[in-house]
């Protein structure tokens, strides 16, 4: 019997060991999904590579250490689908299938392409496989027929972008195959940021590694910049403007009014306050820590899963490139 | 024992039917390198979809098609590796490779990106597949390791980067896997124009089929432009400036003499010497024509054909494919 649930695909990038802000921002809905929905959740390696080629070694090593996670999080591949993205070719042939017919203005006018372009230019990733990151994702998606996606608002455009793809696929070959997929915001709330209090990621060096042991934990937590209108100890603090007051809120909410009264008296300073902190993370992450490395000591049981989870995925894969080569007369000699 | 001879790549993109552009340009020159290179001649059917994604039914059909006129021309499957592109999944993975570390502005330069997208402003071809198209041809030459590549002067600057494409592979990851492949430039004396005098291409409309019956030829060569310059019947021809004296060259050589004095001293008109040279080019091209019908009756035997090539092509692209890897520790997950 088909499920009755909506199907979701989601994925991560293996370009490294995961950080709080993956629990917070994904692994927490990703769980939370597998029981309301029919999910898809991929290690997108090709679009690791499209940023990363010029450390293009690092990424199978991520993808062990982003799978233990996964499963130290609770993703349960008895109730979704997990796989790597390049053990599943139809991405590929999808991709150069779309690729044919997506205009190159559409993908410079996303606004996370000429960002991307600005902030990375160590990475020289004005490229044609950068340029169409967004096709393979319209790919990926449109592979599973997934019905929504879960997405940040950062996001939004190139989802529109797979819906552009995927009308002109269907005008172009005068046929209905792929759902228009429907975005999933992010929960707000769910965003911690990064020590400086930008977007937590590798590529600013301002995250907490899940798997960081104790001692480095606290020293990035004592980098966290605080309450910049409080210079001395005696100067009230305004919790509202502190990312450190944030972290409460994620790690040990039950504290907040007492942190926020201790920091609006003066009664504590930052430094002590980040040090309570540190102790509460290291306590909620220990118990992870521990998971992950018993999944990381099995590396032939993540092999097992993700072999499993790929086989999986190719039958749903197979099934709509099946009908895609059909619409398109693609690879049809053979069965004339 | 590996073949001792130099190995070529060459390609036809199956949009339509052959035309006699391609018996001289192309096809006669394939036949000879058959005895003096080790040859691999592909029908680039992801690049014809690249440009005639619209019309993409056509493809399978001129699969079909430009196969039979291969065989009747001589290229022989126990001399020649013959494959279809899509037949060997191993091109699209490399595309992929190539295409992360292939710079837009590389592809924006190309003398030919600019020319098409003029010439072929009805096919939206300004997209993002079309713009990787020599990210694809690199992707062919490499994956069979080709040392040269028959090529006319105008896609000098494809195969210019192709060498460079190689040569960013090489200086990023550290190899040395592919030769640079040089050009092995076009006789001249073997292009035969259109019947407008512009390029035979079947874009253009100005060209004669290799199956074309023959009234259709007959009919075809009546439109042929002839020497401007000689208005009525009476007035002296410039047999140099006539684009059908030309095509006696290709099909009766042995006339040449006769053919420029009748049109010198206006003996004959164009329009008799245009139904000469018809009797000339069908009685050469019948033989053909029952050839072509042959092999077009025999469809399961084109298949066999196909599908040995495919299977003799992919060990060569799947050993190459494989050091690529290993050099890109790219899926090595499940090798660590």
């Amino acid at each position: 019997m088909k499920s009755l649930k909506k199907r979701i695909l989601s994925g991560m990038r293996p370009t490294g060991d995961l950080h709080i802000g993956h629990l917070f921002g994904v692994l927490e809905n990703w769980v939370n999904f597998q029981q309301t929905h029919d999910c898809f959740f991929m290690v997108a390696d090709w679009h690791a590579l499209m940023g990363e080629y010029k450390r293009s070694s690092a990424i199978s090593k991520a993808i062990e250490s982003n799978i233990a996670d996964w499963l130290a999080a609770g993703i349960d591949p008895e109730k979704a689908s997990i796989f790597v993205q390049s053990d599943v070719p139809e991405h590929l042939e999808l991709y150069a299938l779309f690729s044919t017919l997506t205009p190159i203005p559409w993908l410079e006018r996303c606004p996370t392409y000429k960002e991307q372009l600005q902030e990375l230019k160590d990475k020289d990733i004005f490229t044609h496989a950068f340029l169409g990151y967004p096709v393979l994702q319209a790919a990926d998606i449109a592979l599973y027929r997934a019905h929504q996606v879960p997405v940040g608002k950062d996001q939004l455009p190139h989802l529109e972008l797979t819906r552009e793809i995927v009308r002109r696929f269907h005008h172009i070959f005068d046929c209905d195959i792929f759902p228009e997929p429907e975005p999933i915001l992010d929960n707000q709330r769910n965003k911690i940021l990064g020590i400086d209090r930008r977007k937590m990621s590798k590529s600013y060096n301002n995250h907490i590694g899940l798997g960081s042991p104790k001692e480095e934990l606290s020293s990035k937590v004592k980098q966290m910049v605080t309450d910049p209108k409080r210079l001395r100890l005696k100067d009230p603090g305004h919790p509202d403007d502190c990312n450190v007051f944030t972290y409460y809120s994620f790690f040990e909410p039950s504290q907040e009014a007492e942190v926020k009264e201790w920091c609006e008296k003066a009664q504590k300073g930052c430094s002590e306050c980040k040090s309570i902190l540190s102790d509460h993370m290291n306590e909620k992450l220990e118990p992870w820590r521990e998971k992950r490395k018993y999944f990381l000591d099995r590396p032939d049981d993540l092999k097992d899963i993700l072999q499993a989870g790929a086989s999986s995925a190719r039958i749903q894969a197979q099934e709509t490139l099946s009908q895609v080569r059909d619409v398109v007369a693609w690879r049809k000699f053979y069965d004339v």
